[in-house]
């Protein structure tokens, strides 16, 4: 069994050997870029936590954890340059540093760079990693998709968000489980208990998320506290306060989405969630999905022992305040 | 044997036959719409080629003409988004019918898409295949990304341009022929040779269409006679007019650049061209490469009869008006 910390470890080490060609220049060093700006690098700790379960090394599943990881940051690149965002990880993000044509071509040969690492694996479970690893790839970007298309749209429903956050968010943390358990050699039935669990922590994931950006505390949370506020970001918090909220605070949270003044804006519209005690909902439904998760885990017959890291991990994900 | 109107049609059923989701609408319908727009569907009919060279029944080799003809359009759609194209193949081009973010992300699940189609590929040619498709597809990354640098740079030489087309044309011709190669079984040897046959009919059709630019009979080629003049584009017209002009005639291809009078600056650089016979000598350079197209396909050790469709596809290609 390794420790979150020693898994971070091995996939920093392999990361840092991936060689990039060197010419032309500007299509490989925003590759190296986003690639080196960190992370937690949860989804290939998945992998690669998926495969230790059934005792293979680790080894055999660091080209899968690569590709998990290349392609997650790909996507960064891309939706940094839909969302118009200027900061990633606290850094500029690609698209503002090398303009956006650059950041468009790096990000398609960022996708040629995961299927590389992909091809890697042993041809004896090749075909399952690649039906993997396509399917959730796919699902991200109908993901994207919808996210763009719910930010036009006045209506959302919550059943409809949360699938956008499983296709955005959790398949790619499912996706990344069942390709640790394909290369470890696990029966088809055990890589759909790990998707489960993969998934269904995905969508707690983000859910917490969601919870964390109105009540994180600003010194521990990454981001600016109250961001999805200022966005008018349908999260699931703003979509159970609008199925709730009495005719009175459905007006004043609409008079809230035009206040310019962001400190003002935040206080009312928190005002408004511990009103209709949002938190404890969006708990509930949080702990819905990470329970969710922890059956699939443990109906997995696999030694109780090695399930430690994963627990772990999950623990801390569900518990964090970051 | 097929003739290239018969392998066109199965190529065009094939495509029809292709079943995209239905959700979210918005980014499958641009690739319906791309992949309906037509085209010579060039590339596809080498993969088969390739494949019936061999004698293998080219239905197994569809997945991979599939994969390339949806690889290719994906590159069209992000190169019009970087090339700020509003037309492609006369019609609206995606990013301006859908807007930049949903061409980003149609591109990005055509990707998805090509590397599903692979899969599809029998076991035991999966791992050649992969190899030689992500090699080819980060190939025409490269070849776009020197194509975007080389428009902002003063200097390019002769040798460099002809590096950029092979990449951003030639490799996935030659991929094309490698990879139908690959699916029937041929040897290693057998499948680098027509490597060579296509990425040197690439390079020489690339500069085919260069000439075709200046040259065209305006009544048949598609495109706008005289496009790459009005762009200044650096084709290997332009480099070997600048390579070979008197300092007078630099100085009047320098005003030309800025000439905004179209008709004019076409006439005039047209009458440049003409005076250092440039379209004969282009003409030489394109036969070079393939002439040595040609040598490839003759070495192979297949029966002759049975390259008679590959002999006719090139033939037109290098005669064609547009």
């Amino acid at each position: 069994m390794y420790t979150p910390t020693q898994l971070q470890e091995i996939i920093e080490n392999a990361i840092d050997k991936i060689e990039y060609p060197a010419h032309p220049a500007r299509l490989y060093e925003p590759i190296r870029y986003i690639m080196s700006l960190g992370g937690k690098r949860i989804r290939p700790a998945l992998v690669l936590m998926a495969a230790d379960l059934f005792g293979t090394s680790i080894e055999k599943a660091i080209p899968a954890a690569l590709a998990i990881e290349t392609f997650h940051n790909f996507t960064l690149i891309h939706d940094d340059i839909m969302d118009n965002a200027p900061l990633r990880r606290g850094q500029q993000s690609v698209h503002e540093k090398w303009g956006v044509n650059n950041a468009i071509l790096s990000g398609d040969v960022m996708m040629v760079e995961s299927n590389k690492h992909l091809s890697m694996l042993d041809s004896s479970v090749l075909k399952d990693a690649l039906d993997t690893f396509n399917t959730t790839a796919q699902g991200v970007c109908e993901g994207q998709q919808l996210d763009m298309e719910f930010e036009e749209r006045e209506q959302v429903g919550i059943s409809e968000y949360i699938n956008m956050i499983r296709l955005k968010t959790a398949v790619l943390l499912g996706g990344a489980m069942k390709l640790g358990a394909q290369v470890a050699g696990a029966s088809p039935e055990e890589a759909a208990t790990l998707y489960e669990f993969g998934e269904n922590i995905g969508i707690a994931f983000q859910l917490q998320d969601d919870i964390l950006d109105v009540y994180g505390d600003p010194e521990k949370f990454g981001k600016q506290v109250g961001g999805d506020i200022i966005a008018n970001k349908k999260t699931l918090l703003l979509l159970k306060l609008k199925e709730l909220a009495e005719p009175a605070d459905l007006l004043e949270m609409r008079a809230q989405s035009t206040n310019t003044d962001f400190t003002d804006k935040i206080a009312n519209m928190t005002n408004l969630y511990n009103k209709y005690d949002i938190r404890a909902l969006a708990s509930v439904e949080m702990r819905n999905y990470s329970d969710k998760a922890f059956e699939a885990l443990s109906a997995l017959a696999v030694p109780e022992e090695r399930k430690g890291e994963l627990l772990l991990l999950s623990n801390q994900l569900m518990n964090r305040e970051h």
